[in-house]
């Protein structure tokens, strides 16, 4: 039972949208993905149906389809993909009094159980009995309509757009990433990677103050993105360098040693390269995971106390990134987005993402 | 030119003892060790002339005996041994008024440049021109009198012996690793590896509160030493075990999840297992350098932001290792002390710190 | 509606227990304090009821008694006092799987909303809207039978008290200054005030490592506590003392420059003496509140870079408490309770408290 | 003895220049002002001497001036003012390779003593023997030659005028107030004060993420002059308010709670409506000195476990301060300075600098 739509007063709910199908799109464990209609869903009393209007395609998605998953996570039966979204409120549970019909929100996709010692900390993102939009075994939100808990719901400002909105999530993984990580105003930094995680964290340890910062990839499309999002300062990798090789060319690109390198690809070699192009004392900061094993220059980082911290992704970014990305403190981060499709074709926005020869960044879903 | 001991009013040099030879232990690059006589230092300005009284020997010093170096650091030429020594100041340089001759010292064996970037930052451990003693190129201390900038020495406590003043550079080491991984107080951790340095992190972590304290080692008779100086929770490791059942072990041990594992082993099996046995979120402490490339479970540290945090040697420890050991904190430290020679001696000394199953934990030369 | 105790299986309230009447000690608005009858207590579902075994008496019921409140907390109608306690559990709510009747437990009395941004911060000691046991207008726990939410019950280790247990808060109390302070291993502190609070923190000091402690009160007796407790460096604070010759005398007792001073006695000269004491870029802790208003020297906090750092009540600290009580860490915290009085002479326990020639440090209210 | 000019090579010095009278600003003991010549002065083996081209006035010459100290430091014979200042070497010591005649340097005026338990920990802003330029006994910068040690100068990039590099003294307090109270990504704060201090603050927040930054002033024209540096949000204080009112004005104009309120005004008033308007768990960050004894609702403080953490000049800033503003990462720092008077003016510029009715934010004399 929940609180009928009528009682809100404010805003009312197109009927003919409620008409519309529940599309949503499904990876199998065949490595197939595919759209098939669900029903409208039920709210429970303490979430709220959210009208999906845009959702981000991340790398996770296109891994779970063309690998099957992701280190032990394992795509064993079909399930809806999808974990960067914003929507309109279209239905409001019955213990929910912090929304009304018509609010327009970001989704923050890790629901926490709130109740372990993870959570009692604040380090909800380490919950044990998280349940996180797209990620087997639950259900994620690319889908016309789905029910989310009101607590994990985020108001978006009059001014924030449903594709900002649906931004917040893959900049919550830079914020994280840069707040494990803790730049000083004006600590040289290298970030390793311009895909969108590298991008957004390059915005926020912009945003930090982090300067210089040397910004990395082995495309030369992905660091034109980066200089239009005002990085300038880039280095194209050639593979047939060694490590050495690299970390030369970061510490001679920043013209001073990165105290800090933020390593976004995953890849062993970067790693490796990150070891040797951080200053003693400094930090190797490993967005997400790499590799199941990966073989480091122990030695070195021992004698130099070169520490390496990790960055999963976020707890309580939402209300800030939202806040930085109202203000205009990151930049326009639209940029980002390079392609939109609307939620007929996410079969094909998925195609598009996973294709390196269509120079995406970030891929967009949307539903009007 | 220095201050004639004469002038110092308040302590006189034993004439015989300046008649003895300054006999020091030697090791070249051909893999042997040997003692050979030197010449009395001369004193330079900013410096003392110790008659060091005891020496700890170091895992460093068999490794630069037995394998010719670590990592990059190779024994090139025939250089003196020895970095953990306490002794007597015999001789004042012209500069120094801070000391007096018969003053009671320990040697902070790293002469840092007090001038570079990592000195300004207070992270002269870190200093790219520190002169070490005992590490190629530098003379160490496993002579009777050797000269050392004055900064560079702290006074011991009346009721401190030489001994004692000699281990404050092994629980320097543990302090610092303590420091770096900075334990709150009650926090649950595993120290790994029960040699010298392993007992030494110990010391320092229970003394800042960490527990419970499990200790591990491959060898029975460390844990003995162990439980002798109060660490009740061991885990004998077997080899035979894999990095899992480590991990369960060492948790159990425990009766609940470390949040630091202090790794004082190296090995790349202990390093994992490690890992493995951190609880997520949680650190595993490096102490010292490893081999020179190792092998993490990359994913896995990525996905529960485990951070690897590395500690080498130490910086600004000296004043307050020594308050400690003085007032008691770390219990009996010389308990630590499993063998004591004479410097004629010395060569005996390091074959049996060299030699498994003398079952030494931490051999001292020592001279009256 | 509750499970039925019947069901629990392992253990079974004894039947003549629950015919006790369920005193409490309440407090008027007239400064009045007497003993009254209450109901048995109804069991919610996420609650259960406790036979309170043992209730230390705290500063703050003088206070709630002999002035009517505290700063803007005023007690405006009768409530029951009492927030440090242990007991066992009697009744357990329908909906608490954690706990089962005869589990002894220790009572945590700030019962948080856990929704708030500072519970979402894991700071819930600063939740507006938490109900925190026997400050107005929530009742306490100075009573025979009391409903507690499980969230905020901890367990006993089969081998604590139910003294002990009931200590658990005012440990909670030096504990969370001790972490707000964040003393480096090692480093000189001072503790002003010897009463249970000044002994709390100067324990959590002490099993952090903190070195030297000076302790200080004005009162010999408290000091001869103090020492028995294992402080033996102590300063006798002589009301005509200026803050600078309080500050010197606290320099001289230390041997050293105090770099922390735990101001646990909020008055104004004591905390004026701390800002002298304490080494420049020192910290001054404050444990609870002082008076509403207090003057410092300004000037010389900022000439020399001494924070004043604040602590109020405690976050997560129960199971870390706990832990370290149950494994002998803090010494023998029994000590501190000079005075056991049975529930039935609650009125006299306080007024012994409240007696200043008594030489009591800890009442306890005990409950067989 | 030092270097010849002539040995450098790459520079010349004008023998005109060296022609000119070493013009100096004096301040005495009888609150007078006024130029005097000196001798040219003579360069020791460490430092260099610079021809001082740009030089800010700061509030503290204006309290030497007309009070006749700060505190305890008094001036008690006459010396020469001035510690912000740039210019060019055109001699360099016997002992320096840094640096060459014709370098364009900044001039940090804090020479610390390098040996001290402060400088080696690096906060050597708390240096007990520091020499500050311009504060007594030292004398200062407000002049057209003067010799300073080569550790405390440091390179202005060739697109980094002098009157820049005189900036980087009141940046540098800026940069080590924002660095004490950490602000993180996106945390909300206030900015207590639009004079040169407050200013220098908000670009060091702004610059590391603060969001949203608030300032206030007494006085319109300084809101201007930050709405034109960009710091849009601004309050304009009415001095009828109580604290309570300014702390609800402040909270307003966030839109949300600040955590950090920077205090620069060192007001009595102002600290106190800071203490009000910071959230429950914030910090007051007071920077430099304020009043010799101020009120503080010291309850209110501890109850929501407010800090106050103070800031004093600054320690190893220059570099990246430096760094920052050759970057943009500050904006255009220029607009800082209202008025410029060639060195010939100096009583002037102080007149000016003193006088509320000039509108002046920043007074820089010059020379050319």
């Amino acid at each position: 039972m929940t609180k009928t739509i009528e009682t809100n007063g404010t805003s009312q709910v197109d009927p003919a949208l409620l008409q519309r199908p529940n599309l949503a799109l499904w990876v199998n464990n065949e490595k197939q993905i595919y759209m098939k209609e669900e029903a409208f869903p039920t709210c429970p009393p303490d979430s709220c149906v959210v009208h999906v209007k845009a959702t981000g395609i991340c790398g996770s998605e296109i891994h779970f389809w063309k690998t099957g998953g992701i280190g032990d996570v394992r795509v064993t039966h079909p399930i809806i993909l999808g974990h960067e979204s914003a929507g309109q409120i279209i239905e409001v549970g019955a213990n929910v009094t912090s929304f009304s019909v018509g609010d327009r929100v970001s989704i923050e996709p890790g629901v926490a159980c709130w109740e372990c010692g993870m959570c009692v900390r604040g380090r909800y993102n380490l919950c044990p009995d998280v349940k996180f939009s797209g990620t087997p075994p639950t259900d994620g939100t690319m889908r016309r309509f789905v029910a989310h808990p009101a607590r994990f719901l985020h108001r978006l400002g009059d001014d924030v757009s449903y594709e900002v909105g649906a931004l917040i999530e893959p900049l919550s993984v830079g914020y994280n990433a840069v707040r494990r990580a803790a730049p000083y105003l004006g600590q040289p930094v290298v970030v390793a990677g311009a895909g969108p995680i590298g991008l957004a964290v390059a915005l926020s340890a912009r945003a930090a103050g982090a300067n210089p910062i040397v910004i990395t990839d082995l495309e030369a499309h992905r660091l034109e993105q980066a200089k239009e999002m005002g990085f300038k300062n880039t280095v194209l990798i050639d593979m047939a360098w060694d490590r050495n090789e690299v970390a030369t060319k970061l510490r001679a690109a920043a013209g001073c040693l990165p105290q800090i390198v933020f390593e976004c690809t995953g890849s062993e070699a970067s790693i490796n390269a990150a070891c040797y192009a951080v200053e003693d004392g400094g930090t190797l900061l490993q967005v997400g995971c790499g590799k199941p094993e990966i073989s480091l220059p122990f030695m070195s980082l021992g004698f130099r106390e070169v520490n390496v911290v990790t960055s999963f992704r976020y707890q309580q970014t939402w209300p800030v990134v939202l806040r930085l990305a109202q203000s205009g403190v990151f930049g326009d981060v639209t940029q980002l987005i390079t392609h939109k499709l609307p939620l007929e074709k996410a079969v094909e926005a998925l195609e598009i993402s996973a294709d390196r020869t269509s120079r995406s960044i970030k891929v967009q879903i949307v539903d009007e």
